[in-house]
């Protein structure tokens, strides 16, 4: 099943200005008509393209190309950015797609600049960078939990824009994504977790008591889309409550983001017939 | 179609002693009786229990687990690594692989011993690395264009063997596996990549200046190999002038090296009563 993905892509960018979460039906599947079977169905049609662009991408890398691309993955709790990796990102060459899944900050990492982690996990000219969780966390739990001043936080808004600008400057396409659930969706989600002994290795008691602070995080949220969402680097929220859909939209935005780099193949910068020629004319081995 | 995949894997494994490569049919199809159709439905149907035993591993890694995988690919040029990493290491979660492909070293790298930058890139517990291209190259194209004296050559083989007991005491499984084309297929493909447009950023004149080191190259092989052919770290050879065999052999060897490894999933640390009733009855957010 094809479908205009241009359309979904826009529709989930969010408009510039203030951001309601409640007003985005977690539950929607905006830009798409189809049930679970047409969206996955619609996914997996995108596979081949999707791989040939991302090998396009990686050969430019190899050659004098200066494009890469970040996707970075924000949501609470269980709101589906490992299902994401598995089945989206999934979807393209590993060699060419490298993932970083960002925990609480070490000592180390807690020395530096909250920037200083996050840059050396960019990735290389010609890869696919994804982070799970990123730079984020330090304005949405440092912001609920009060990990830093207020006034730091507010100092990283505008450090994250800059950063991110010059990311972009440099030939990096960044799309941002909140994964957004319900909280019910979340509790639904955790008792699975309880309910399957082979589940019971994601599940942290401590993310229970973060649920306790649903509304300070999602007002973090609003607030961090509304500072950082700009022009070179985009805020989408991504309803995920169906799974379907959320694999569908993240694979949508990666194809078009793709598409926008028009990446034609490199070309040889060496002598094709007389390589032939060596070759087929070559001594005996 | 199922089939014993161990006598595949113990077939593919190099007895100790001396190596003749030129005695392994590299069109060969050992432990496997189908063909190509056969053989990638093989494949296929093992994807399901690859996966989750890749994230029981994984699970174990973020428990109390110590164990970890590393598959070392070696080969000449088109002998299919990258081609491995795709449609074998691919059916996997890319969170739970970490590949990683080693060029020349760097200044930098090549002022440490060769152990260096291999010890960076090992897997943490519970993932499965991926070496495309390893610490070998600095025993075969070391070897072949004497980068290094022969005594420090010598020397190498020893410290492999000492690192790599290192690594399978500390609990990682090392497979070692020597992609075997033969010096007609390897021209074909090199051929095939000078007819494809698409193909030519894969194509490297120097590439035909090793390829006339060809048998130089299969000593230092069925040296390496006999040096380092340790019960710990084993080396298999693998033919692969067919593509679907040598992916078919690949997914075999990680099969059963992880259906080795006994992976159950890890046991709650909290108590899952408790945490039904906190989430059942909690306030509301």
């Amino acid at each position: 099943m094809s479908f205009p993905t241009s359309d979904l892509t826009a529709g989930l960018r969010v408009p510039a200005g203030a951001v309601d979460l409640v007003a985005i039906d977690t539950d929607a599947a905006p830009g798409f008509d189809g049930k679970r079977a047409d969206g996955e169905a619609a996914l997996a049609g995108m596979a081949v393209e999707l791989a040939d662009l991302q090998e396009r991408l990686f050969a430019q890398g190899r050659s004098d190309g200066r494009r890469s691309l970040l996707l970075v993955l924000q949501g609470m709790d269980t709101s589906g950015k490992g299902g994401t990796l598995r089945s989206t990102v999934g979807l393209m060459d590993p060699q060419g797609v490298r993932i970083t899944s960002f925990k609480a900050p070490t000592p180390e990492e807690r020395s530096h600049d909250f920037l200083w982690r996050i840059t050396k996990a960019l990735p290389p000219v010609g890869l696919i960078g994804v982070f799970d969780r990123s730079h984020y966390e330090d304005v949405l739990i440092g912001r609920v939990r009060s990990l830093a001043e207020p006034a730091e936080i507010e100092r990283r808004y505008d450090a994250i824009n800059q950063w991110e600008a010059e990311l972009a400057a440099e030939g990096t396409t960044v799309i941002k994504c909140m994964l957004h659930i319900s909280a019910e969706e979340q509790k639904a989600r955790l008792l699975a977790r309880l309910d399957d002994p082979s589940k019971h290795w994601k599940y942290n008691p401590g993310d229970v008591d973060e649920r306790e602070l649903w509304p300070a995080y999602q007002e973090a949220y609003e607030v961090a889309i509304e500072r950082t969402n700009t022009e070179v680097a985009p805020w989408h929220v991504i309803p995920a409550d169906k799974k379907w859909y959320r694999n569908l939209a993240i694979g949508t935005l990666l194809l078009d983001a793709l598409r926008d780099l028009d990446l034609s193949w490199p070309v040889a910068d060496f002598d094709v017939e007389h390589e032939k020629q060596r070759l087929q004319h070559e001594k005996p081995l």
